[in-house]
């Protein structure tokens, strides 16, 4: 079986890529390693930047979420006991929109399947062979060995996928940072206790208080990163999630049955180069950001723009150049989100016991809280900084 | 001898505080332990903030100021060959004002003593007592003792002085940051590469040049902690400056003769509480921030003008409210510079070999190039937050 565009990974980076392509009038064949309800229903990020949305929108899939993603203006953010609202939307114009990732990736599931685009699951990678004619995968289909050819490998099968262990080791730089904390996150039946995300930095550590709908909410807890989860009941996390967002100038938190729990842990992570041979690398293949700054979904979609480019000037004008640049022409916004998200998570957390930490925190925070500029600034990368190139080739 | 108000050292913090506190009609005696010409001649801070120079202007002493200080609209910023001007005039209006800490100590000297207050050189506290009615201090001037007492005793001594140990330990909690660099700054004869100062952020570590007029410059090199002033030759800086300050867009560094030379370690420091007693703390005594934000005298000043008011409604109102506020009143915006000076200490140096660092800096330093609302937030402290009081209290 032969395709130009060989896609490993059915989440965000690699669906909206195979839509690309798709419009492009570029074949593709996304493999994925898991069965369509899992990703469908597992878990994951929540809030769409305006250059995804836009993106979604352009690409004719975007029907439920005009219908169903929520428009947030920006985020609440809490600390010694008082409430701000950090508008975005009044001070720069656009704004996020909540929307599940799973919700997301069922859309673009039924758009592909819909159009008739190959989409395989329980498929396996084995095996990709990157020569300088071509590429060839081995796929374990549900027990079946198969073999597809691809002029081009987009890998979009996360952090723990099989595609980054094809860059030589000798031409990848790998910068990582773990966090001595996890988020213990739950999903509960209660209405939000704000508008908008809100974000609680408290001196026993960060709590955040989202939403997935109007009796939804999604809220999360740092937590050591050794925790397990079974040592917190419902109790206690409420308990905790009330002394972190303790105010005097808004209602308690409301409780509710908690549904789901999860516990994540903290970790940023890029690698460079992106790209070796016919090998592309998109998304969580290639960095992880902390869920402080919602911006791993934001990422990956991103990186699904720029090889959607690069790969149209390929194949409509026989152009290389931006294949060959890929990696380079990404990275500069990937940092821009990693330095944002570090910034974020560093001021958000208590990382540490030292008093003077956390008054050089309580400072920066204060100054987010008063300044118009420093929330403007904050808000053009919340809101989603411009990708790096357009999605389509138009010569 | 007595007095209302003992002021130890005669820097910017215990100078503009004594001229506060003459137009309030409050009686000062300032004893400074250094001889005149010293505290003349010595090359420290250059930059003012707006606050600092409307308050100068108010206190009736900036004749001088006005006419030779330069007004610098922002600063450069120079990163990957490339130069950026931050120009904080232009987006938020105002501006620094480049004029030697020690021309504006020469300006209140002359004030103070043409106007007749106390100002004592060579005058060497050696013991303060601080008593539940009055602070008596035995002072050495010039091999003579001499005793004082005072109502209040304003401690303006800088980080080696003797002020901030009369706070009982147990009362103290000291912030210390040290780095593992110093700058070694030199005194040349050359005009300035750029109209205003810049910044060169450089894989090497940081160069700054900025000027004393248009004819001497100033210019610093991150060094080693452990460096010895001797061990670089003028050459051997001129080189190293001009690798640092190398760009695309710009001439090269001009040489010329190098008069003087100065090595200063960097260091954050706060202590909380910064009173006891009858005792204030001021400016150095109290904290130190990296000369990378040019926050130091400003810092003084400002202190100088919190106490300045609390002075005043203590003897025009016999309200010791805000004297009892004084520390609360001054840190959160001494927080507010720390951190400032610390992003900015932090962004612009390399202080690791991690390669992870560089492009975080790297990030950062993308994001105040190209931003605006990222410019006007550093541009809010660069020119200066309000001071936490007016310097006069009107009742």
């Amino acid at each position: 079986m032969h395709t130009q565009v060989a896609i490993i990974g059915a989440g965000p980076a690699g669906l909206t890529l195979a839509r690309m392509l798709h419009l492009q009038g570029i074949s593709s064949i996304v493999l994925e390693s898991r069965e369509r309800e899992y990703i469908e229903t597992r878990t994951r990020a929540g809030v769409l930047e305006q250059p995804t949305v836009a993106l979604v929108r352009d690409l004719g899939v975007s029907d439920r979420l005009d219908r169903e993603g929520m428009s947030h203006n920006g985020f609440y953010l809490r600390f010694d006991r008082t409430t701000h609202h950090l508008d975005f939307h009044r001070l720069i114009g656009g704004h996020a929109t909540v929307y599940a990732q799973q919700e997301l990736v069922k859309d673009l599931v039924a758009d592909r399947l819909s159009s008739g685009g190959p989409l395989h699951f329980d498929a396996t990678v084995t095996a990709i062979e990157n020569t300088s004619d071509r590429a060839r995968l081995t796929v374990d289909h549900a027990g079946t060995p198969l073999e597809i050819t691809a002029d081009f490998v987009a890998g979009c099968d996360g952090f723990h996928g099989v595609s980054r262990a094809h860059i030589p080791g000798e031409l990848l730089r790998e910068h990582s940072r773990t966090y001595p904390v996890a988020w213990l996150g739950i999903l509960a039946r209660t209405a939000p206790t704000t508008p908008e995300g809100m974000y609680c930095a408290h001196e026993n550590g960060l709590s955040v208080h989202s939403m997935r709908g109007p009796n939804i909410t999604r809220q999360y807890l740092q937590v050591p990163v050794d925790t397990d989860l079974d040592d917190w009941s419902d109790e206690q996390i409420w308990d905790e999630l009330a002394v972190r967002s303790a105010s005097d100038d808004q209602p308690e938190l409301e409780r509710g049955e908690i549904f789901d729990r999860s516990l994540a842990p903290l970790r940023s992570y890029v690698c460079e180069t992106m790209q070796h041979g016919r090998l592309f690398l998109l998304g969580d293949a290639a960095h992880i950001v902390p869920p402080t700054g919602a911006k791993g979904l934001n990422l990956a979609v991103s990186d699904a723009s720029t090889l959607s480019f690069a790969l149209g000037a390929f194949y409509a004008a026989g152009d290389r150049s931006h294949l060959d640049n890929y990696s380079a022409t990404c990275l500069p916004r990937i940092w821009k989100a990693q330095q944002f998200s570090w910034t974020l998570t560093t001021t958000l957390h208590a990382l540490s016991d030292d008093p003077t930490d956390w008054q050089l925190r309580r400072a920066r925070l204060g100054r987010w809280a008063e300044s118009e500029a420093e929330q403007s600034a904050l808000g053009e990368v919340y809101l989603g900084l411009p990708f790096p190139t357009p999605w389509r080739f138009t010569g």
